[in-house]
């Protein structure tokens, strides 16, 4: 069954859908946004997945790896058509926090398709959903978020 | 002058170039951070400018409409080419409101290049921008944000 928001015209994705979307996109670049003081920002990040969790690579002592350890975070990844008018969105809401348990960090090293996140990134991030909730553009509406 | 982040490896766009690039991908889609109670949320937009201002519609009554309201906010743009392992992001901290002078909104709503705006979203919300920040791959690192 297609659910569509009334009042965004919207198709509302369910939890199945937005998994399989962000693992379309694994590898790939998600928008991660943290809080820093009062202003919410967003930084793009290469994402992995693992199960349900995202995980990605932070450099020590960046604006960003310092930002993300234990705070409430949304983590978007989308996929923007022009030509076609069609697109979607995934949302994630959760909490990150830096790993260091071993068996995660184990399982994460050794993963050979995150080659960029080189030497110098050497503490992973995980983000744990809370929720996970996305939108697609319906096909016949007219394009816009 | 190029300055690298050295950190991140990073190429820092200055003010001017990250202006430019926002109005290359104006009318696209941007994304906007808002802090919905203790958690920021994620959500694309497809935006305008207007001088060194970014301007988007919302539906009356959404969660968008609702949050953007006078709040601290983030919009990120960027441009990712996975082909060419190249890419930039620019980000805008400031402050989000609802347009209600009558002027402005003479001047948005005349605006023929968002016809997907239509008219059950007739809200206009205007981002002032407090900073503008950007980063852009070097063309020879590997590619990560």
């Amino acid at each position: 069954m297609r659910l569509i928001d009334a009042r965004s015209g919207l198709e509302v994705l369910d939890r199945h859908d937005c998994l399989r979307l962000l693992a379309l996109k694994e590898y790939g670049v998600g928008r991660l946004a943290v809080v820093d003081g009062l202003h919410p920002i967003i930084l793009p990040v290469n994402y992995a997945l693992d199960g349900d969790n995202v995980v990605f690579r932070t450099a020590a002592g960046t604006k960003l790896d310092l930002a993300v350890h234990r705070a409430n975070v949304a983590f978007e990844v989308d996929h923007v058509d022009d030509e076609l008018r069609s697109g979607w969105s995934v949302l994630i809401k959760g909490r990150a926090e830096r790993v260091t348990n071993a068996h995660e960090l184990a399982r994460f090293d050794v993963r050979p398709q995150l080659p960029w996140a080189a030497g110098d990134r050497p503490n992973w991030v995980v983000i744990r959903p809370e929720s996970i909730t996305g939108r697609r553009l319906v096909s016949d509406d007219r394009f816009r978020w």
